[in-house]
């Protein structure tokens, strides 16, 4: 398998951690997202919306979308699941993953920041104001779904590493990039300092990879 | 089951389709969005991000988040089949549907173009120019996709209707809000045009809802 990836790329991170818990070693080719290779042509045939993280089966089938290749990794290779059994239960895990992954984080991606400063010469704390502000809209979501259930447990899910989890590790540490502090959202706070210490988790965080800064 | 919905949502489109598929009639809710009715007490505990759709079982669990309510829906009712059985089928299906409900839709919807104008001042044009901006960008992308494989068929993944089809259905209703036109991108109209042509569909789309315009 090949993975394309860059240090900060919170979509990729959730497949770095799916691939380490599932014990997959693929190859890693940076995409420098600052430097735009993201758009270049060799890319871009890749994955038409420009954007990581892509994976390429042994086959040469080209995998994109972040949940898409976690639901894949899964189906593929089925130990340790990622989804309980119980569809409610599903329900509510890739619930959990979507506030994260289509609520919240396609809103902060490059392109997407790039646009605000570009079209509406929105200057850097405004666009930092931006990213905090739609981190703090749903991990106040979270804190409430998570905090009100019976269903969570010691991850989001009950005793399981799930998806959801997968998720929650990359809004902890985009929260971080947008000076948003998990403080005031306890159970989201507990279950990311939970999920850091399985080393799957701890070795795919952005910080961790070639490339990156010391701090963000 | 209980369906929160709006007319214009896309996103309770996609899961008005699925149900119209599985022959299910919900009892059906409406939630005003252009009066603000997601955010108020009464339908913020029943999904605190506050936002529709939302699903309400018989036995009173709460589903919410589109492209996990219509995993549900195909698992707890598997006919017809709204994925494929291969995985690497079943991908591709899921990362077209995310191209869709978590690269675009989340950037266009009320809280978002509220937020632009409120914080940032940018006028109607300006939010017009945004959503029509993000639509071309995943059309494009979709039209690449989707004229590139002989995957494609009759639908998105073969002569099967899948989530990829009920989440293109939302796109060109998207499109169609944003003044994005559908012709530069064949494929993608061609599809849509097919899928018009099934009941579960048509019967879904906004503007048959109650409360809808004539037009938009």
């Amino acid at each position: 398998m090949k993975l394309f990836s860059f240090w900060r790329s919170l979509a990729t991170y959730r497949v770095r951690i799916a691939l380490n818990l599932k014990g997959i070693t693929p190859e890693v080719f940076e995409v420098n997202l600052p430097q735009g290779k993201q758009r270049e042509a060799d890319f871009a045939k890749i994955n038409p919306m420009m954007a990581i993280p892509a994976l390429i089966e042994d086959d040469g089938t080209v995998l994109f979308e972040s949940l898409a290749i976690l639901e894949y990794l899964d189906e593929t290779h089925p130990n340790p699941p990622l989804l309980p059994k119980a569809p409610k239960a599903r329900a509510r895990v890739r619930a959990i993953a979507q506030i994260i992954a289509a609520d919240t984080h396609p809103l902060i991606v490059p392109r997407v920041r790039e646009f605000l400063a570009h079209e509406y010469k929105i200057d850097e704390p405004g666009v930092l104001k931006w990213g905090n502000h739609w981190h703090n809209v749903s991990l106040k979501a979270l804190e409430t779904v998570l905090a009100g259930s019976r269903e969570t447990g010691r991850y989001c899910q009950g005793d399981q590493v799930t998806i959801a989890d997968i998720c929650l590790a990359g809004q902890a540490a985009g929260a971080s990039y947008f000076k948003a502090d998990l403080a005031p959202f306890p159970t989201v706070k507990r279950i990311v300092d939970e999920v850091m210490k399985i080393d799957a988790f701890a070795r795919a965080h952005p910080l961790k990879q070639p490339g990156a800064p010391a701090t963000v």
